[in-house]
């Protein structure tokens, strides 16, 4: 087992990584004020994992209330969330009782904002079980729930008291998936270590193959890379926006689509190929480097297109994005592999020239 | 015009205290990262002050996008926080835009939740426009909605960055309203300082007749002392649930009548008059001492029983209140007139003592 500390102060936390994690209680026990957690999981999870936590749990004494959501982004929305507090109140849930979040990334978003806003904010512990979750979202205190006219509109910052990333959980996840979280594991190469990215070149079919030690790494290198990215700016005022390498076409793609079509690392890919491509229209790197990105995102079976979206669509759904600035839109663009910047000056001519890929 | 800092580290925000404040950009505009500002108010207010508040920003080169809200405690629910996000996104509101709350503590509290969650937090800004909220809900950042099954139950921590608490605005307040705004008064007193108390009682003729100085230092003093306990203990770990004396009678109360029915303030009333004959039971306060309060209560026409509600009731519903820990219930407790300590050690003999007032 390795840990990473996200080195937030007084809000700091370990997010542990290895294999067989979900029983070993002296990780969770600690951090627990009253001997009580609502164990929020989904319908696709619970049959896999919930029993085992929740049998750990039980056997530490520790009162478990289980709260089934449904699966999928389209369910990251308040009528999910309005169910978590109907559950939690139902259980007569209180402040100290922690929110422990069993699941996916629309899991730990939809919990952990329900643990920042119930009652004000109660604990809270995530068990991210897919490969995204581990490497992504379960970093960084972001939490949120979607608007139907916007992804991750309604949410707040609020951080675990413990992360704990079982490697053991990934051997369920669905081949997709995998895939999917893939995607931000390879952005944070791009946007920080080039060395990392170089790693991955060599090592995607031992990750595709889902060798424990292979997947131990990269997901450890991910919380080490989004750690100290979150720590330097956990509000998102600077440089946390580098995260969003590929967000703002992949957003734009995820909704064009209508979430849930395609997953959130799927988008991100799609717009990692993008934001690639406008940085080589941009000057900023050159056509190998683009044609690198692109050949590792393809070995990686994620998609470099998003055939069915017009030009005209894109750019509108672009422009509702919530890192606009002034009205202005905001792209992080690569000046080489291993280092990102916030442009918000990119040309029309650039921007065209990219957007010519799209429809 | 007076000004009383809540000395919250790097979340400090000054409370501006006078007459004609509203106009007073000097105020305002420093706090605005954005020239932009979603006004958000109710149908009673926005006539009255709306345009006032309105043009003088407008005269200050800011975009107002001006929200009117339905007015009630019956609408401080997700379905009218919805609409705020609603207005919101349609206006594409940016994480620069500030939301201002001009209006009492329904709109204070879902438009400071609001801007807690819009985008995970925009800038805040209360302008109070009743007594209930210049003295209590618009200080120390707690902001919530209710929940169909309990009151405040979703909601967060966010501290605004300034306030403008204008006591012109009071003029329009009706009767029961400036009523309800002086038990909150009254409980600092109660709780903090003996001297404020004594000052109330001989002051509250001219509090009623609305002499503005008078307002004005009740006002004051009221900002000092919950700003004092609130800096102590920002997140309700420990003394500032003393804030909540009066309140976990007076919730049940809100709550038994059916929200909307009794205000706040009146609840928070009843509230007191039992808490202090629950001190009283337990020893802790004298039979004068309790009349002494009630006597108070009574000259600023406020209730000192809640007729209509039986003991078995007031008790169930006590027991949803969040302020129980380990499913023990807390109550406030008076020490003498102008001390308070949180006492969860009440006897079922005291307590049905005091319950014997109620049906």
């Amino acid at each position: 087992m390795q840990t990473y500390t996200v080195a937030l102060d007084d809000r700091a936390y370990p997010i542990h990584i290895g294999s067989d994690l979900l029983a070993r209680m002296d990780l969770i026990i600690p951090h627990l004020p009253q001997k009580r957690v609502a164990l929020i999981t989904n319908e696709i999870v619970a049959p896999l994992y919930l029993s085992e936590l929740q049998g750990a749990l039980e056997k530490a004494d520790v009162d478990v209330v289980p709260v089934i959501l449904p699966d999928g982004e389209s369910h990251k929305s308040w009528a999910t969330l309005s169910k978590v507090f109907d559950a939690l109140i139902a259980a007569r849930c209180e402040r100290g009782t922690t929110v422990m979040a069993l699941g996916g990334g629309v899991v730990g978003d939809i919990s952990g904002f329900a643990a920042a806003t119930y009652q004000r904010g109660v604990p809270f512990i995530q068990v991210p079980t897919t490969l995204l979750a581990q490497v992504d979202s379960s970093i960084g205190g972001k939490t949120a729930i979607n608007h139907p006219l916007a992804k991750n509109m309604i949410g707040a910052f609020y951080q675990p008291r413990v992360v704990i990333s079982d490697m053991r959980t990934l051997l369920t996840l669905p081949e997709r998936e995998l895939k999917a979280g893939l995607a931000e594991i390879i952005k944070h190469g791009l946007i920080r270590d080039e060395e990392f990215f170089s790693w991955i070149e060599e090592n995607i079919d031992r990750i595709l193959a889902r060798e424990m030690d292979a997947l131990a790494h990269a997901v450890f290198r991910s919380c080490e890379i989004k750690g100290e990215v979150v720590v330097k700016d956990e509000r998102e005022l600077g440089d946390r926006a580098l995260l969003n390498f590929g967000h703002t076409f992949g957003h734009a793609i995820e909704n064009g689509f209508g979430y849930g079509t395609w997953l959130h690392g799927e988008a991100v890919a799609a717009g990692m190929a993008l934001a690639s491509d406008l940085s080589m229209q941009m000057g900023m790197i050159g056509r190998p480097d683009a044609e690198r990105i692109c050949r590792l995102l393809v070995r990686a079976g994620l998609p470099v297109a998003a055939k069915g979206i017009t030009a005209q669509r894109l750019q509108e759904l672009m422009s509702m994005d919530k890192k606009a600035k002034d009205g202005k839109l905001r792209f992080i663009l690569l000046d080489r592999i291993g280092s990102a910047s916030i442009r918000s000056d990119v040309t029309p001519k650039a921007l065209a020239g990219t957007l010519e890929l799209v429809s």
